[in-house]
């Protein structure tokens, strides 16, 4: 995951679930790496990158900014960080999209400095969060409101403390901004846990699919445009500003979208295995779309998954099949999320 | 690599070299993307991207053409094709070099189409490969010069067969343009090459080190240039054209590169244990340096390795202090390469 080693599991997704579930977890995501944009021109390229008007973003502030290319296909979907009024952070999931940015400044002359700083951040996650992150940094994070972060220095430790992280849980994200004191957070987090059912996790896909929280690469990638895939709020045609894809999203949006990303249910015993691979969705023995994730989620007691359908199919209510390596799997489609945000 | 899985060992290091050394090898490096440039503008924006003089390529022909930043340092080092006088690939190493392209292209409005075409490189490696090739292929391979392809469709597969390849031995490079042949293509040679010893492989680190040959990211990034890591041959600063880089590499070379990668060599029982990350060099007790890559080579019976030396000990016959998280090595600093092209 941008050419690091990431932890993906520790107990399977199962078990790191549950453990989640009834305490707090850290997830080690130091693989999200930074773009940083800093400059003159930084608000005006960070515009241009991105169909969100961050212009109603305050220093202070974050916002899930996804990148689309000129066709409105997604090159990385984005975290952004405004540091500053000439400083913003775009947190990446996997991909070089500091190439991308590099690119487009350097072409477009944008004055700017862009470069990947030292920030390796954390997660904790779960329902005692905010009560570790309280013992830990004090009380002033009862009142951090969501998306919102605060630079801290705690013993010597800098980094930014911000409240959201990749699942609707309870959860806070941790930017650490020194990559020798990693190891030291861990600790300090892990002893204050102790008492707090503490655990280690990872981005875990049962929290993922049940939450409609999407991964690039696994859920979307270049192929797909915001509005095919659930994004479409992310996209104001409205403002003043060009970013890239407007033209292609404006006409995206006027014809509407020709396949749709989708919850499924699929019946029967509980699914123990992971989909490698895209499976094909069949209607009347005709491939009608692409099964991308799949698992049994314990607290909804079924299965669930997301497909992306040719758009005449994407109706909840609809009966599919997916054809599994193993056998052919009943599923009806259904609308997005299973659980909405605590 | 390049989000893709890539094999990287059948039988370990040592045993898959001795494979290739007494037959012929297939390594599967379909991770090695290619970045499609065509249109009008093609070859301008090739030359913009490298510091090597394409024009001097012929179609038909291939070059190693590594890009670069602004500063010099590596973005990624492909090798580039030469399909036609509008058409160019670039074989890329780890990383979305993709990303950089387009964004500069779109920028500095280059009149092109760029994308990553259905291509998926295997590797035909060792003594008995031009064997192999002739008798699946015919015997017009025997004439194929260094660094030159063909457009070949053999059996309803279609591709471009080159005489290069990731090693200082014989080899020849199989550029499939039809992922779903893949099995069919790696079939045909594996029954051809029963009788010659065939074996299955991958890059392997003993073949690379001896051959002095580079792996970006491992052995050097985005924080090295050209002059530093022994490839000041591949920058052309006389030609008229500007490329990426061209004005601070002027620089650096006027100025001399201050640090330089080397070989070293470490006395003693054969190396085993494989450097996950770069160790310190010292020289004195000083920090002058950082071991990049270290293996036993059964050919040259010694411990060789890459280092990256400051300028004043990049020099042959010095001697220096490896610092492994086991023990400290005593190595001599040597010229690269150790094994020169067959």
């Amino acid at each position: 995951y941008n050419h690091m080693y990431m932890p993906v599991s520790f107990n399977g997704p199962a078990e790191d679930y549950t453990n989640l579930l009834n305490g707090v977890q850290l997830w080690d995501v130091g693989c999200e790496r930074q773009v940083q944009i800093k400059g003159p021109d930084a608000e005006a390229l960070s515009q241009f990158l991105t169909p969100r008007n961050i212009k109603k973003c305050s220093k202070g502030q974050a916002m899930y900014a996804p990148f689309l290319d000129f066709k409105g296909g997604f090159i990385n979907d984005p975290v952004m960080l405004k540091i500053d009024e000439d400083c913003y952070w775009f947190s990446l999931a996997d991909g070089d999209a500091l190439l991308w940015v590099q690119g487009l400044a350097t072409g477009y002359k944008f004055e700017v400095d862009i470069f990947e700083p030292d920030v390796s951040p954390l997660q904790v996650q779960g329902p005692n969060s905010t009560k570790l992150m309280t013992k830990v940094f004090g009380d002033w994070v009862n009142d951090l409101g969501f998306y919102r972060f605060k630079e801290v220095n705690h013993k010597g430790i800098p980094m930014i403390i911000s409240r959201m992280g990749y699942s609707k849980e309870l959860c806070f994200e941790l930017f650490l901004q020194d990559r020798s004191k990693g190891d030291k957070l861990w600790e300090i987090l892990w002893q204050a846990g102790q008492d707090l059912n503490i655990s280690a996790g990872s981005p875990n896909i049962i929290l993922r699919l049940e939450g409609g929280i999407l991964s690039y690469l696994a859920d979307m990638d270049r192929t797909n445009n915001p509005y095919e895939v659930g994004l479409g709020w992310i996209v104001d045609l409205e403002q003043e500003d060009d970013f890239i894809g407007k033209e292609a999203l404006r006409e995206i949006n006027f014809n509407g979208p020709s396949k749709k990303l989708m919850g499924v249910e699929v019946s029967g015993e509980p699914i123990t295995t992971f989909n490698e691979e895209h499976w094909p969705v069949l209607s009347d023995g005709k491939i009608v779309g692409s099964m991308n994730a799949l698992v049994y989620s314990p607290r909804l007691d079924k299965n669930i998954g997301y497909t992306i359908l040719d758009i005449e199919y994407a109706k909840s209510g609809k009966e599919i099949t997916i054809s599994s390596p193993e056998k052919e799997l009943i599923a009806t489609v259904v609308d997005l999320p299973w659980l909405k945000k605590d």
